[in-house]
């Protein structure tokens, strides 16, 4: 063997995506310890995103002071990847922890400060920008983020404002020649790993506001103006955003990006293992091993595990599943690339009790299914 | 992959050798749907060893009347397999569940019968016999087994009498010339999975008797007795049968059966492979899947998992071990000829609650260790 690419998701509240890659490589070393390992952490657009692929990637961690979410300065960073993409998490200059509880209100709070993010990005030159979404305190369709690039909006009476959730609806028009000259050439991607729709029961405001600080009244309030302004757009540019898949994303930034920066939404770890440049990052692998806390019959719809398999399936590279917890219903699975799936828990226990045995239960299970590939059968 | 070997112990308290061995056949048959599988439950010698090796390897049951642990008469059996050798289990005549809870009683209680079963299989042609100590009801140091076969015992007044727990000790002297004339060249393998010796603090009496319904009283005068017919037999044999290990097993049968019948002790695992010929089982095996409840540190010094994978070592085949549970600081395995070790808990519960997914964890887990194997790495 001579080469093992790790790529997992994290094991949502037990390891980080990072944690994982290391405890897989130190079972991995423990039967080959001069194996060559690159070991990539599927961020899922949220909160790490950026420094999981700078720390798999290497890059450059930009820091600079941004508009905050409600208005007050952040400093705030993002990351310029070695082939010059530029990885932003929207979390990092709008993202609920920078709002203190009672402050939370997704009716005020702005995406301007991720604007200026991609603005200090397409400054420096970058070609492509991977945005993630994700861990948002707003639900201004991304038209903070579009105004900090140039984009106006204007009310009834041609007044430009900068929209919020709470008065979306008094958008009447928008110029974004502004910001399309800024932009140029400069090819946004999102990463968004949810479907929701921006208006509607499994809108942005019914789904996610709430856990922005928004009431019921609040709710209804924000989903109506999202509403608004996607009649609007679609009056001015032709566009049924509802159509977007994901479009709901992060207060209907998803949306917003696809209509005023032409971004496209694309699931994580697509946009990942596309930063990553999986195909050439895999060349004359053996073997590839990913994993996710429960892998189980919806792990089969596009998440990290099964999207990992299938471009490897493509590359004929065997992969290996190592989960925390292994479903019933996976029998699909391995139509779909993945070889094999290994639960990690050495004892009968409660997640309670074998979470803090998480590192040195998943470094024993890679180091098992290294030794068994080590069998010879004939 | 031509041939596969299943070899497991139980996994006590939830699944029987047996239902391990079928577990795992059904999940390597999601793979390898015609591959050939031989499947031999490492039975230990207690309840169940001789429907075991019967299952596995064909043979004989035969049903026959003899004395009972009360000297009533009980319906008891034993195996003939293909080879010849016949396996008794101890348990069948002389096993605690033979006794009522209110009559147990170690000081009375005789391993007549099980003399009687010798006897039959004896006369049968028999030439090899295994015989399983395990979940006896008895003190008697065999000496009920010994009288069945033709031993006489007198007490001082060179009165003969059948010596059980309570009267051990007027054993003055023997006669095994009977015995030995109805036993002739009839080697007895005694399968025993415990160190103990016949008496003493770590002794028969001490460790098992009050499980056998013995108060404390009674155990001190047991084990007394235990050491007054081993000073008996040092003085008639020269045998110091405080330094055969196991000799204690089975209120002290093991020492019995060395001194009165020359029987050999031996660990069940060593039995079991002997009776079921590994030899000439395992060859052209690709693997061997053996397992059992829990591995850990303890299953390094000679349990059925570390049994199995030193002789398949000196075969030269791969040794996978499934378990209900993987305890710390098993690395040392990795050098005694297992290859690779997998825990069976598919998700993160106590046993309680993963105890009734037991048989579909297990076929899951010998599934993807399967399908592991299936990969091809260069």
């Amino acid at each position: 063997m001579n080469k093992v690419l790790i790529i997992p998701d994290s094991f949502k509240g037990t390891l980080s995506a990072l944690e994982v890659c290391d405890a897989v490589e130190t079972g991995i070393r423990r039967v080959l310890p001069d194996l060559y390992i690159q070991k990539i952490p599927a961020a899922d657009g949220g909160e790490g995103t950026v420094q999981a692929l700078l720390t798999a990637l290497g890059g450059e961690k930009i820091n600079l002071w941004v508009t905050g979410p409600l208005k007050e300065p952040v400093l705030s960073f993002y990351g310029i990847l070695p082939n010059g993409t530029a990885v932003i998490e929207m979390a990092a200059a709008a993202g609920l922890p920078l709002v203190k509880k009672e402050m939370q209100n997704p009716g005020k709070t702005t995406t301007y400060g991720v604007g200026e993010l991609i603005a200090d990005a397409v400054g420096r030159g970058c070609k492509n920008i991977l945005l993630g979404l994700g861990g948002s305190c707003t639900n201004d369709f991304g038209c903070g983020a579009a105004a900090a690039m140039g984009a106006l909006f204007y009310d009834a009476d041609q007044k430009p404002f900068l929209p919020t959730g709470e008065n979306l609806q008094q958008i009447a028009s928008y110029d974004l020649t502004a910001l399309q000259q800024k932009l140029g050439g400069v090819q946004i991607t999102v990463i968004c790993d949810i479907e929701n729709p921006p208006y509607g029961k499994s809108g942005a405001a019914y789904v996610f506001a709430p856990q922005k600080g928004a009431d019921p009244a609040m709710v209804e309030m924000l989903d109506r103006n999202l509403q608004a302004v996607s009649q609007t757009i679609q009056k001015a540019s032709g566009i049924d955003v509802q159509q977007i898949v994901g479009g709901g994303a992060a207060g209907a930034m998803g949306a917003g990006m696809a209509v005023f920066f032409g971004a496209q939404l694309q699931s994580g770890i697509d946009a990942v293992l596309d930063a990553a440049q999986f195909e050439a990052l895999s060349k004359g692998c053996d073997l590839i091993i990913t994993g996710e806390g429960k892998f189980d019959d919806q792990s089969l719809s596009g998440k990290v595990c099964i999207g990992v398999a299938r471009r490897a399936k493509a590359q004929n590279i065997p992969v290996v599943v190592l989960a925390g917890g292994v479903g019933d219903h996976i029998q699909a699975a391995y139509d779909m690339g993945i070889c094999a799936v290994f639960s990690i828990n050495r004892l009968p226990l409660p997640l309670s009790e074998s979470a803090p045995m998480s590192k040195e239960n998943l470094s024993f299970t890679a180091e098992n299914v290294m030794r068994s590939l080590q069998i010879r059968t004939y």
